[in-house]
């Protein structure tokens, strides 16, 4: 007489009630087999279960080992089973299903990390029905130089094509590195171009951060950071940059030792605010005294619309503290896809590295044709005249809110450059809603919490005075201030 | 008499030796104080060390807490040491240090995985001093459509700036979406641009791998894809492409229970294999047999030249179980760095979210400009040209080869596809010498150790026949030859 054998799964030990084989002498071993194909087809014995030992078997049913070898042998013949070499004998799956793969179940838990709906609310500032879309971080694109822009590309096409196409190096055009480093007083081995700035703070996050390194990042601070260090398994610390304090700032590099502050000293995104140069002085200090790198987000520092901001922290900065990021989208466009961080030579090499591995190099020839724009001087000619347009649309936005707004109902800051006000309703108020009911009326403003690491301050929203035109401005403000007026009008 | 405090560093606990500090009545506070400067100034506690609790020092020197509260206020007042809420007494640093940043020692663990060697190695063949490069993976770019390529860019410049330098969508320019969709019969819905296959394969890494998972690649299999899929902590195994057995395959899937497998089954990078109708049939029963997804990396389909490839593992199935991979990298350049994804919807969307962080979105420009070319027909002319231009390259590199080497000597492929000739040393060989002596000599291959995820075979080595000329290639094979024969002339 025959028992079923013990079935043992991946983890568990599976055990299924005792049938009873009938004797047929010589049959033996297609007994054991239909047996065991019987219970598979049952569901008595699953898929990627493995069967007992042959050895196993063979002294629970009293019979020789041969035996149940061949039955085996037979079993697999059949595809019911696997044998795997020192693994044993697993029943195999059943035959494909519709739709054998459930891809989200396949996807990493990092990946799974992603904040959605600050993500979505970026998307939506890409809704084909918006007609004003203050919600996107844009410089006046109407000032791009696009005759001398397309006279530089077809210039290097002429020129350089091969150039332009051929593998390049993942450090950047040597072209390019060398133009950044002249506009930056710095030296072209120091200078790594790359995809924009949000590719530049996610190879920073891939270069230094262990999942549950803590990084001191400004609060409130750009979502695109936020994401790509959390991706990287960052936890992040918040610094109030209203509040600015040295001595919290030192409480926390004590407090929680973390692998780096990320700080954006000049025009800063979203508030606007600029630390003066005792402030940096103090913050360079405190780097140095305790060993914290500083990553200094430099995105916004040419898009002055008065007076003028210190020197960047990286020109401060004695000590060699500070990786110094920057890009091209916010004083040429977004579109270029071009920014660079500056740092150590051997930290270039290190940085270019990780690059190489996630995408081998940036494109060349806009890389080649914006070096032409740098050596050319349009670039120079061209910030003139983008700094005096965006200090206009400042001033259209500014009139436009304090026309449609009361002091009482909104606060908001009048920075001295970069391209947002950032604005604060003084009330409690669903600002979802409102922002809501401010897009269907066919105007986005980005939504204050999506800049916060931490608890968000709800009330917050910013806008962009760079992305519309002046023609467009107070209308869209209009809107704006509708939404949070009359609730029910569309 | 007060003595000395115990001192906690941040994990253990320092007992310095104990001190007696003279008794003066009234002064007690600055006593403590005095005493534990002193001790801060031999270097007995250290920076970061923390003090003892008010109460527990006050107890330990039998004087009342207040004396070691105001102690302790009088050294933080001198910046000797910081109070910390919550957290205690700290030393404080010493002052900053020349170069207080030791840059490598913040780099994170996953980032000094990188294969330096192997990277180097792909460095190397950019050296400027190489006249024959056959180690770059590149087409012929005297083929590349410039003329057509120079109108089509300022075609969209002229007509499109704004679409090409705003803010875009992060899955692609929806025109390129569209043209990439029609060349391979797909729907835009599916498509994902890229910035070249290799952002393809980090971007499928980081969506897929959990560190610890198990991947099954060929063996051997492109560089780009081991730093990848091990920079995401992925345990690469190895499926022998010269064996091509799915029984293998089949025990692999079992015993590995893989996230997905990763392979080129089209003009194999570097042994120019492609699998068959029928062996296409039987990987994509078993990925959806054992529900693991197949990454299929096809960016070689389009360099055939000779017969005809199968069609895609992609158009082959049936069951929703691949995720497919290719770029214009090989067929029109490199440095234009556009690839693409065709997946399922939700999964373009989930990858996107991922290329989000680590980009936003790739630059318009070029996209536009190959949409433009991909729509006007030039794209299919040219494949015809470069096709024709590529096996003549093969013919010459082949002949070379015949008259330089003999079969005693060299195995080597003649692959009905792909930009490369995979070659074998048939005897023991110091490879890495002898590549060296070539690369003296100005002629880089790309070593064979390269392509292995496991121990490699070291005999092998890969040449690009199309990323020189027709007049350069047969003098570089020759170079080649002689850093084989004649090790001591240079």
């Amino acid at each position: 007489m025959a028992t079923t054998p013990r079935i043992e799964s991946a983890s568990d030990t599976v055990q299924p009630g005792v049938h009873s084989v009938p004797e047929r002498s010589g049959l033996l071993l297609e007994q054991v087999a239909e047996d065991i194909e019987r219970q598979i087809a049952l569901g008595q014995i699953l898929p990627g279960d493995r069967l007992p030992s042959e050895r196993a078997l063979a002294a629970q049913l009293g019979m020789s080992r041969n035996t149940v070898t061949a039955a085996y042998l037979v079993l697999e013949k059949h595809g019911a089973i696997r044998r795997v070499a020192h693994r044993g004998a697993f029943v195999s799956p059943a035959g494909p299903a519709e739709n054998p793969i459930d891809w989200s179940s396949k996807i990493s838990r990092q990946a799974h990390l992603l904040d959605e709906p600050v993500l979505e609310m970026l998307a939506q500032s890409r809704l084909p029905n918006l007609r004003y879309r203050l919600s996107a971080g844009t410089p006046a694109l109407s000032c791009f130089p696009l005759a001398a822009f397309r006279k530089a590309t077809d210039k290097v096409l002429a020129n350089d094509a091969l150039l332009a196409f051929a593998i390049a190096p993942t450090e950047g055009q040597p072209r390019l590195r060398r133009a950044i480093a002249t506009l930056d007083s710095a030296e072209s081995s120091h200078i790594l171009i790359v995809a924009g700035a949000q590719e530049g703070i996610d190879l920073l996050a891939r270069c230094f951060i262990e999942p549950g390194d803590r990084v001191i990042i400004d609060r409130p601070t750009f979502p695109g950071a936020i994401q790509a260090l959390q991706a990287a398994g960052a936890r992040l610390v918040e610094w109030d940059t209203a509040e600015w304090s040295a001595d919290v700032l030192e409480r926390l590099l004590i407090a929680y030792q973390p692998k780096f502050i990320f700080t954006m000293p000049t025009y800063h995104n979203p508030t606007g605010r600029t630390m003066d140069e005792e402030q940096r002085t103090r913050l360079l200090g405190l780097a140095a005294r305790y060993r914290v790198p500083i990553i200094e987000d430099d995105v916004y520092s040419r898009t002055r619309l008065q007076g003028s901001a210190p020197p960047s922290l990286y020109h401060m900065d004695k000590h060699k503290v500070v990786i110094y990021l920057s890009t091209f989208s916010k004083v040429l466009a977004p579109g270029l896809r071009l920014g660079w961080i500056a740092a150590p030579p051997h930290m270039v090499k290190q940085l270019s590295l990780i690059k190489m591995r996630a995408n081998l190099f940036t494109e060349g020839l806009q890389q080649l044709a914006l070096a032409e724009l740098l050596e050319n001087g349009v670039f120079d000619e061209h910030l003139t005249r983008l700094q005096a347009t965006h200090a206009g649309m400042q001033k259209i936005a500014l009139k436009a809110l304090r026309q449609h707004f009361s002091s009482d109902e909104l606060e908001f800051s009048v920075p001295q450059g970069g391209l947002y006000i950032w604005c604060r309703w003084r009330q409690p108020v669903d600002m979802e809603a409102v922002l809501l009911r401010a897009q269907q009326k066919g105007a986005s403003v980005a939504p204050g919490r999506a800049f916060f690491a931490g608890p968000p301050d709800e009330n917050n929203f910013r806008i962009c005075f760079t992305a519309s035109t002046e023609q467009d401005l107070p209308e869209a403000i209009r809107l704006l201030a509708q939404a949070f007026r009359n609730p029910e009008l569309r």
